[in-house]
């Protein structure tokens, strides 16, 4: 079962109870935040750090109230303030909040594997918030608690993952869990915008959105990463939107009951409609956000489980 | 009364028996602070954001202390650690707190209106803590309760409100605050920087600072808000201060136990002397900002009353 | 004793009893963070202020642990979020933060004595968390800890100072402390980066690093600060590693025993050689860390003491 796990560095490798036991025990606090109460003696005494080596408000935001509705301590650290600046390696930052007795270390990075390196090295539980494009696991764990509560179920439903899946670690996250549990999962997105390899992973790819979208019950748009592409190679809003942007036209090739969703922040006029993103009747995006922060006290609380406070 | 709305977005349109209502409570709140206690329980479990589109580390300080004293959790986002730098619009960002459960949203803006238009979205109590040229409500309250306890009482008294009123929110609010709870409003300064029409809110011009004084119970200065005007119509400092800068010489025009007031941070030597900034027979600049701590008590601990928890 | 003064504003001046003292509370300290417990009583219902003119990620998520473990209020205050760039003065900062209550004043400034002139101005206790080339007593008490520690006692050990001494706050509390406490102290540089007149601070200077840890206990190496170097006077990382770098040659002339240390962040390759960092049989580098926030816990509770709450 997860709670055996140390840290959370990724969904690749996780199995199918570790993930139901994750997602029931977030629906608990789903629960627990709506009612308006709070748990603070869980983690009364333990230091969480966010330690965002990127900006990130939604997702720092989202884990500091997590650990905040829990009692713990919550200490922000952002790269612009730190003293990475001052020639740190990654490997003495880690040490030195080890050496602090942090229990529990979020960490966002913009190289693939950081919090995989942190965790060799610090005695606290790391959770990936977010590392390059590699993975990013809460997300995707939110993202099937929202289907789970919007579908009743994971398991035979058809996913299709649209856009820029090459810079996406939502995308990667999100194959892994939903081939795991046992969706069927489409990617659909331009070439240049579809990894080499991805089918490998168990996906279908579609190039065309009419195609990728018909008859599936979920559609997950992503964030078209323009900051990541290189020049001459970022496509041009207008064109992207015309033919792989989320509009009632091209929704209308799913499932009439289908759910869109997005990780935020959105481009809109890009990557989806606005009038999709605000459509009730489709839209589950605000749910995604409020199933964040249960997720994420699910994860903190099963991390905290057993864990002996750290001696260095 | 007060305690029936929801948010404070704006003096404007309060009643006076409102607005003597958070004065009164804040008054406690004075005590209470000065005793070295506090009253956690009061906003136990409720999660407080500090939203700041703009810097302001007095305001959003005194926000946080406000809160925490109550036992809120705060978290503080600032735009420049933000997702709107993704081009996330506004509205969002609304969206993306409200799932968060955010029960109560203070909200600094350059722009005049957004605290109103998140008002209009989230669930949560919206407090206006400064919106471009628009409103600053809690400043005008904590310099009415600065003004009553200096004063023992609002109504009747002359203010002269002074310098760059076109640019100031504070200005706004304190019209609205003044000249609702029955003083004689003055404003005064150049003709560029009083804004046309100013007179239809009930306040006289003056455009000499002696005339502007004469026998006036309260002087407030403004900060010249240099950032915020056009190339080329910017005055110098030290013309500026000849004619509009609170001296000793000027301020003998007013009443001999005249207050000096300022909403800080100061630029000194420029719309007020040194001299009179720290004399402690007129200036009650420091008071002002303890009672900036207990009027943000007041108002988050009434608009809380009653406040059932959000469900999205 | 030290309980009865009012600041930590310098370890000089500072008698040998104030500074066992605050080395024996510490201890208990360590254990106290060891286990895992926390002591919320100490200062519930005290602020805390983080007032830090210059980024430190590593003292300022020491003291914030260090507050939030013995449950005060803690807020943090960084200059580029601050209204000082408003225009506003040290002094009314100070006055800001007085007539908002604050009990605890941390303050790290580029300036040197800027902590004191706060500290006559508020009636907060104020710690300097280091300023301009003056001093950072909290550094010189966690050493003095991590040496006690690992040696068994302060008196009558031998201590090389390494480095970039002129620019060195750091060097400058180390140097006090440890002459106070019956140390004999070697300062050890290249003659431009030893400052003139240290000798009269009665430490040895050595300018050759073989002669300079000949027979130490213990070996301080100190971060190259080139920022604060004019340009054109700034050493190469390589001549500068080759001759005062700590590598495992230089270190074979100290004592068998002896310990490494460094305040951090580390230029590794350039005043320490990784290979001597990270030895386990020398380095107590980390374990430097791990005694910041004992040390900032025993003299928050040390300065909290029979401190009268502020009344303005």
């Amino acid at each position: 079962m997860f709670y055996r796990k140390k840290h959370l560095l990724a969904i690749e490798g996780l199995e199918p109870p570790a993930i139901s036991q994750l997602l029931d025990l977030a629906e608990s606090y789903v629960l627990l935040n709506r009612s308006g109460k709070t748990q603070r003696d869980l983690l009364r005494g333990r230091t969480l750090i966010n330690l965002f080596f990127e900006d990130s408000t939604r997702t720092r935001t989202s884990f500091e109230l997590a650990g905040k509705r829990l009692g713990a301590d919550v200490i922000n650290m952002s790269v612009s303030t730190s003293s990475v600046n001052k020639g740190e390696t990654l490997i003495d930052t880690a040490a030195t909040l080890n050496a602090m007795h942090c229990d529990l270390l979020v960490v966002r990075h913009d190289q693939s594997g950081a919090p995989n390196l942190l965790a060799q090295i610090v005695d606290a539980a790391v959770i990936n918030a977010g590392d390059g494009t590699h993975e990013h696991p809460t997300q995707a764990l939110l993202d099937a608690l929202t289907i789970k509560r919007r579908k009743g179920r994971i398991a035979g439903l058809t996913v299709a993952i649209c856009g820029d899946v090459t810079h996406s670690r939502v995308a990667r996250s999100n194959i892994h869990l939903l081939t795991t549990m046992g969706c069927q999962v489409r990617v659909v997105g331009p070439p240049t915008l579809i990894p080499a390899g991805v089918a490998d992973l168990g996906v279908s790819v579609f190039h065309d959105m009419a195609a990728g979208l018909d008859g599936v019950d979920v559609v997950m748009t992503l964030r078209l990463q323009r900051e990541r592409m290189a020049r001459g190679l970022v496509p041009s809003a207008r064109e992207y939107f015309r033919f792989y942007g989320l509009d009632h036209e091209k929704l209308a090739r799913a499932r009439p009951d289908a759910i869109v969703m997005h990780p935020g922040p959105m481009n809109r006029g890009v990557e989806i409609d606005s009038a999709v993103a605000d459509d009730p009747a489709h839209s589950v995006i605000k749910e995604q956000v409020e199933m964040g922060v249960a997720v994420r006290m699910a994860v903190l609380d099963i991390l905290s489980r057993g864990q002996g406070r750290n001696e260095p």
